[in-house]
């Protein structure tokens, strides 16, 4: 699709904490191409002084990355932070007035006990900023000044079983999910761990964190639950496999009661007619479908008379489930189309 | 682990009918190698007049291959042919009295209705052979004259769950199991599709068949059970994967009631405990760990109080998934140690 | 980069003939988002009836495949066929006084004698059309109403080399030129052939071709040589590797007399200063680094004391190599800005 | 090919120095299914406490890895560890009487200049150990106590181009040499480097160490030449691709004079006719053909009328360039044959 013309020619400041990353690289690389935003600061601590063209020559960018100072001369700030840093440096910009954009784990779960579970790090009650799913939570969005950006696998997840929850089906109710994802190594940063490098990762497909990854919580939150308190049984396989990029999310889904599998996909069509990011499709998804794209694809692969269903996502872990979704949560916030510098 | 010394010298013969695909390329491999083992024929009709070493030059073998012409001279007979082809070939081959092991689906199923279903196709009521699943019939395999051998997904999903089945835990029973396994490409055989050519697949990952693969029944059947009247819930979602050997396969189980962990894990080791290619692991299992092998590797990843399981299995598709599991199937036929030749 | 403020705001239709294989999704994608066109009608024979995303789900685009009918009614025509073809269709397309660029070697040849011998086919010797170079020949380009698209292993050599032929550095004088290319398999276009297949080419290197590659004749032409009559010794020795996209090329050259590395490195910066698509890096390339860009990466790796240099390049094939370069050169027979539409 | 019946029925014991690494792992692998090797122990100083099955699950072998404590038990010690270390351990081994293999840098260079200039470390001048290069001096070989073996880009250019300096072919004279090689990234070690994850070399190939490669001194002196006093141009680039094993290397040779195509076939056929491990093939040769064999492929793939020729060549860099080509010097310093425990 070609880019909107956009309606706004306003021209906000934006600057990335913690840029050097495979999702501060994405968000660099959009912010660098989108027409509202002139990109100012990149700051990442540990390359500190190096060219981003020296760790990602196809961005072609001159800038030179360096420590984050405190400085808040932006109109907005992307923060792109190993988990548990965030939580320190979002105050103090917040109180400056500057929008914020936060994609770690830690303003993410409201429950401070679910957050100490799962992420081992105790946080204060208070510590939370509207979830930015957006295709579900577009009116809050809209009105906040920082937003938590989901994660990657929570998003493949919630978007795949959103419309059983928060469709306008009254008849449908879930008894559980079982969830297996797999994400490609890109999902795990750039990293220099023994166990990621291609030698040990071509050919080659890893399960991890089997029913304790922190995205559980996340995804039972989402859905009006809690993982403390689940009204389903929820279990969550997470695997990563010999691909860069991409989660490819089966959705195994029990019903209370059987409901027809076209009915199904009419609450899929229906709950996202408004969404331009996400298509419910026909055919079988595939990864390659939506690498290098913002898309969510849902595909309600199999639907049997008892109740069972299977429903198959994908997404592009750095741009829907990071980068990509960050901007639309942006947009939103700044009354732009939702799709200005996603259409490539 | 050092191949044992053969307690017999006695040699067979052997020929390879359907020789030119992947698994009876490694068939050619192992049967080459084997101690006991005379490689006569190679019959692969498409391929007629090639030698072995032009299609795979890593066998380095010198043999030419042709069309079947109904010759029985050798002892035994392996048939890699595509789905339906074996149903005419071998009565003439029992008949003969030959030893016979068949890769196809044409003998698995019992019930010829299930077989209609899954396969397109009719067979009569009588064309059943001894189900070749090494670990759990071996006294039925032993006197066998003919075998069936397993499929590759089922493999790797009946040895996952077989224990919670056939072991003498009495308090265990299954509701329900949902199965999500990953194959390599290798899995959909040496193919001219461009669905499968690494240009479409490379980075890529890909469901087919939701719920009506036709490994469902066969695994239905091997668990004392069938897919028209299931005596527990099934949903099985095969994929393909950017990887050319392996199969990963996660169990989501749900039993009747909880069951802890420890003995899950104790029902799984007494259950194996005499299989030699059965490694039940403390650790998370990888396909790297099994790729070239002929192990299956099984990991009780999850149990959750409510009595959910996450089982995950891993198998080299072409070796413990087809060639390798014939061979170890032909050595209990054959009264050798049953790692015979198979200890790389 | 951020997209140049378009200085024209024109608009011109566009329609692909030959429009569902690689190069041809390659060109909808950048044309469908291209600020100066109007993407009109995709032909493609072999997939008439079906829709892009059907083919290409990433584009999210609708319009339907048609066989071409010899319409004229667009603007500019690109046509992405096997070779051969265009040579029958362009004739009309420039009679109707179309804009024409043409991805296949069917007019890239000056000399009948050697289009025959390396592409098989008789041509007439009319049958040429500006070589399309976007960096040594923009001025022709400029003045073009048709242009022939380079190959995309000749575009990653020919770059490499030029400077050393077309700089104004009187003293260099080339003996030999030893190349050896690695090119991604989705050079071998949109293909259905087993030894494609991501089971045969996982892992796995393969040379073809040595010495016969129809790009030799086109990079000598370039060069101002022929193969018939060459002015320095020449070796090509093209390869696929494990990738999908881009094109490494190694050259190894060797002078008439001893040159400074310093010296070879201030030409090739003076030669391309003034080309935004070619980067002279001080750095060693590697493939990703052009992967999904415009980019052609020309990297001085060795000068030794006797005349003997090592040049590496690398481009994206279906881009540099092909749709982008297509897309460089329609910008400059527009008059539009080289980069416009060509900025991610 | 069958496994030769053992003439001898003698049994040695070996213990490896360094085995924790892949090349370790390969000879780990080996030593084990060898019918004349006990393995004794396994060292690996970072790994101490560790099983081989931890870290190499496929070998399913118990032994634990230990620091080397300079025990001298074993018949032959194998030592695989990084450059520099074994300059160290070695000689008292020797002392001891034991026969040695080393697959280190360490005692390949004669010169102590061209050594200290390429592994930027000072050696005594006697430290030289017979080079291992199994087809090319097997005479000293089977008389030797301690060798040196040979390195992997080293193997498959030396193999590649032997035949034109030590065959009986007077009329062959070799101007120069420009090499390509691609290794798969094993050849890198098991390692930790951001730039070896999977996510940067996914899809990916670069250049490294142009014209300053460890390996270029050891081909020199193999091919009866030096580093220092060249008696023919020489340049070699390696680069890594997006593959775990393999090494494809492309040879341009220049020679003096022209040679007729057919005559160096049968120079190179002559040459081999007595290797076991070296095919000379009509068919152009890829890394599939040798991944996981211990054979070295050689294709004459172009011979211009001119005198210049690609040879191109093919080997498995963990086998044929490391730990199989170790263990073929073992069985000729043994007196075994020369294939034994190396045909799968």
């Amino acid at each position: 699709m070609k880019e909107p013309v956009s309606e706004s020619s306003t021209m906000y400041s934006a600057s990335i904490i913690g840029a050097s990353g495979y999702s501060g690289a994405e968000l660099t690389r959009l912010l660098l191409q989108h027409p509202n935003i002139e990109l100012q600061e990149l700051y990442a601590f540990s390359q500190t002084g190096k060219h981003v063209s020296e760790l990602y020559a196809a961005l072609s960018c001159d800038k030179v990355y360096q420590p984050y100072n405190g400085e808040t001369e932006s109109d907005l700030y992307f923060l792109a932070l190993p988990h548990g840093e965030a939580l320190r440096l979002v105050p103090a910009l917040v109180d400056a007035g500057k929008t914020v954009i936060d994609l770690s784990g830690d303003f993410r779960l409201k429950c401070p006990l679910e957050h100490e579970q799962f992420y081992k790090q105790v946080k204060s009650p208070g510590s939370v900023m509207t979830y930015g799913m957006s295709e579900l939570f577009s009116e809050e969005i809209i009105k906040a000044k920082a937003i938590s950006n989901p994660g990657c696998f929570a998003t493949s997840i919630i978007l795949g079983v959103a419309p059983l929850f928060r469709g306008n089906k009254s008849s449908v109710k879930v008894r559980a999910i079982n969830c297996t994802s797999t994400s490609g190594i890109s999902g795990a940063g750039r990293s220099s761990k023994t166990e990621l490098s291609f030698s040990e990762m071509s050919e080659n497909i890893r399960a991890y964190k089997v029913g304790t990854h922190q995205h559980i919580p996340e995804i039972m939150q989402a859905l009006g639950s809690s993982s403390t308190r689940p009204s389903f049984d929820f279990t969550f396989t997470p695997m990563i496999g010999s691909l860069v990029r991409g989660i490819y999310s089966i959705l195994n889904v029990q019903l209370e009661s059987p409901v027809d599998g076209d009915c199904i996909k009419e609450l899929y069509r229906n709950f996202y007619q408004d969404a331009p990011f996400v298509r419910v499709r026909d055919n079988m998804t595939e990864v390659r479908h939506v690498a290098h794209t913002n898309f969510c694809d849902v595909h309600i692969a199999y639907a049997a008379p008892g109740g069972s269903l299977v429903i198959i996502t994908a997404i592009d872990n750095l741009l829907k489930g990071a980068a990509g979704q960050a901007i639309q949560n942006m947009n939103l916030m700044l009354g732009l189309p939702e799709t200005t510098g996603l259409s490539f």
